[in-house]
């Protein structure tokens, strides 16, 4: 049952679907890869791009600057829309980025990656429904491919998309919902700039009562679903440096320690056998899985066999802490991973090198309550407890972001899943992420308010990966669910 | 006490040094790198260069092709001299090299290096002595500064010069001693050829009674030294595989294994806390250290601190495999080194992957009697063994060569001292070197012939490195040794 209006919208929704795609394409083809210098102007038109939309659809749109000094970092977009006065429904914020990974290995895509292409689904692909944790579904489809295709502009897209629908055919901007924008370009390198705009601009956003973000997963393929909770993040990058220069391998091997061995040997002490971290308190502050929760996760029947077989895994590689399954570990357990290694030669063929130094990048996925600041001086702590004798370490913090859990019988959430019920025609599943989305820790730690994760990727859309995707069906049902959740928001 | 001859030659030698210098840079202007293919006929040039000086001395010079097909590789010179009717002494094979490592980074040198320049001895610099295992002799000297100026084209000219100077003196091509002269040009890059190019010339060879190389260090400034021993090297790359495209590290970390972590894990337990390498067997075929030899080390006096402080480290980084000194470690034990390691993100800033895979440089030093070949196929065992599960490994050989221990009390080994003392007043001290030579195995291989290594550069003259030098007096040390052996050879 859905009301007139909406079936105007997702009519509406059907026929603009191509016209849409394609500027989403448009988007798509600026490289907004925010981590690298070379690529800042991209990120301002990119933004601008986001800010040029918004305003099409009616809404009040500013580009501002973050950073210090004032422009430093990539700008965020800001968008409001006041709302009906008939409207009693929350003030919604909406999150999202427009900002994009960088795109190496480049030789692995299939396509230039700021080249968006629509592409049928390969044959035999996803023939067994979702790849990841979720299972179940129909078969992979038509997809848009580029880079930022799912992360996030793709489903950022989503929501832009139903502004527009209903401005057009409602005649009321955003439908008469009140609703505030915030589009961050710093999102792929770490927020840096994110706390101090949201305290600075307090006076925008303080009256919000929830965030909606679209960068999550739904549970498979045809199975639409709600995140209640993300993991936080602390991702750290250390270096360990012995002698003043690069040594022969010959004149200096066994008559000093070797910067990359000994990295090596600090790291392989990260974890124990049973594959916990070794890290003295990193457990401390972990809220324990319920009895309800560890039951109603193995209801979903996720498929872990199947995820590690779309990557090319047998099922003996299902390996992390003891004690959990895969969907527990990567939703409810904290984990450490070498995100990057690298010292001395790395070139093609031998050269007798002891270097001087060696770099890891080390990140930490927590979830709640941990404390990513207390986890990253713990990491740091204890890295200097094994420092070898006469070297020294050079630390660098690269963000941090807490992990979230929201309640999940809130009234946000309740409307949630009814538009996502109208959106589908099916009752969403409730689900975790593994993934991170700081900004939702940020929003609760500053605004006091909760986040809604209404996300629309699918487990093998090789975010972060060559050939990033974004399936037509996964576009199709993000739009329509963020149609019906202005549709829920007026009936309230 | 020296004889009336030899005498000449050293006085011609004192005369002629600033002409030989001027040669010296003269080949020294010529970029011979062998690694890269850009540089193909400037290797000729250098090929070329050295075997007009050795024609002008009167030898018998041949500029050969080498590789296959014929041709593709650099080539080496072969020089012949006859010897006396009345020369009763050792056919000796001269073999050095005319190619050079690689410039880069060129940006930290203070002067082009194939602009070869004079330059007085930096304020300061080395005043303690020689760094290295050697201490004491005078302070750092004026210095040729180019790259190949010690490795190997300046020590090689000491021979030859010495070759010119006993042909203008005694009138007799090298004084009426027997040599056979073997220039490469492919020393720095593998020595591709060399094997081939012996096994075909075995007929120019086979007479050859021993093999003379200068491309070895001194103990030290003013420290005259033979050095009886080099060491072996296997040279691996190891990659370990595992999911087949890079992973989200917040959907995926904590449900599967990461093949940073995992190649740090395996590598780790490469050594023991002794600091012994654990594949089992690698000790098995190391000749131990005598109670002789290891006196005879300590008792030169050699300063590990010195060499230590000269690199940027305290005393308490002389650390190796336990229960040997740092000369022992160096001179008479086998060691693993990572020269190499990289895996994942290793950009500037931050990405969460886990990556497909990850790889490793890894290299033996070995000893006395070990086999390259056994080390190398019982480490590709070792990590087989230590396979996570799911994933595979990769393995790639890059290169092998024996380590070689001559005997001390060889009539050549007595002649070459003897020639020492000559040149220097002071009697050599007996050395071995942790780099490694792998010609000298192949010569023995192929020949069955040992090799005196008598060379003249210093533990800091920054081989492979920006800023190369040779001392001058260390120049004028090696054209002087070879000028009296030479001399020392037509008195057998």
């Amino acid at each position: 049952m859905i009301s007139r209006q909406l079936a105007g919208v997702f009519a509406h929704l059907d026929e603009a679907e191509n016209a849409g795609i394609a500027r989403l394409c448009e988007w798509l083809a600026i490289p907004s890869i925010s981590t690298d210098p070379a690529y800042r102007v991209e990120c301002k038109r990119a933004a601008q791009w986001a800010a040029d939309h918004l305003r099409a659809s009616g809404l009040s749109v500013e580009v501002l600057p973050t950073g210090q000094p004032e422009g430093a970092g990539h700008p965020i977009v800001t968008a409001t829309s006041a709302g009906d006065a008939a409207y009693k429904g929350p003030h919604v914020l909406f999150y999202g980025h427009y900002d994009v990974q960088p795109v190496d290995p480049v030789e692995l895509w299939e396509s230039p990656p700021f080249e968006p292409v629509i592409r049928e689904a390969p044959a035999g692909a996803g023939a067994r429904g979702g790849a990841g944790v979720g299972g179940g579904g129909g078969g992979a489809g038509r997809r848009i491919v580029a880079r930022g295709a799912v992360d996030d502009k793709g489903q950022v897209m989503t929501f832009l998309e139903s502004l527009r629908a209903w401005r057009q055919v409602s005649g009321s901007v955003a439908g008469g919902v009140r609703f505030t924008v915030m589009l961050e370009g710093e999102e792929e390198s770490g927020s840096v700039n994110l706390e101090r705009f949201v305290r600075a601009h307090r006076g925008l956003l303080k009256d919000c009562d929830v965030c909606v973000i679209s960068d999550t997963n739904m549970l498979g393929r045809g199975r639409p679903a709600i995140t209640y909770g993300v993991r936080g993040l602390a991702y750290t990058e250390v270096t360990l440096h012995g002698p003043n220069q690069d040594l022969h391998s010959g004149l200096w091997g066994g008559r000093t320690l070797n910067p990359n061995a000994e990295l090596v040997k600090v790291l392989s002490e990260l974890w124990d056998k049973e594959l916990r971290v070794t890290i003295p308190g990193f457990y401390d502050q972990v809220r324990p899985l319920t009895e309800a929760e560890r039951a109603a996760w193995a209801g979903l029947s996720t498929d872990s066999a199947g995820a590690l077989r779309q990557i090319g895994l047998p099922p003996e590689a299902d390996r992390g802490e003891a004690g959990f399954s895969a969907v527990e570990r990567e939703w409810g357990r904290p984990t450490a991973e070498i995100n990057g290694i690298y010292g001395g030669y790395t070139g093609a063929g031998a050269k007798t090198v002891i270097p001087s130094h060696a770099t890891a990048k080390v990140s930490f996925r927590l979830v709640a309550d941990q404390s990513p600041a207390l986890v990253r001086d713990a990491f740091f702590e204890w890295l200097r407890a094994r420092t070898p004798p006469g070297f020294r370490w050079e630390f660098q913090d690269h963000g941090t972001g807490p992990g979230v859990t929201v309640p999940t019988d809130s009234v946000h959430l309740r409307v949630a899943r009814a538009a996502l019920l109208a959106a589908t025609g099916k009752e969403p599943a409730l689900i975790k992420s593994g993934g991170s989305i700081p900004v939702a820790g940020l929003l609760k730690a500053e605004l006091g308010i909760d986040t809604v994760f209404m996300g629309f990727g699918l487990d093998d859309d090789r975010v972060h990966s060559p050939n990033e995707k974004f399936e037509i069906e996964c576009y199709r049902t993000g739009v329509r669910a963020h149609a019906a959740l202005i549709d829920a928001l007026r009936s309230l």
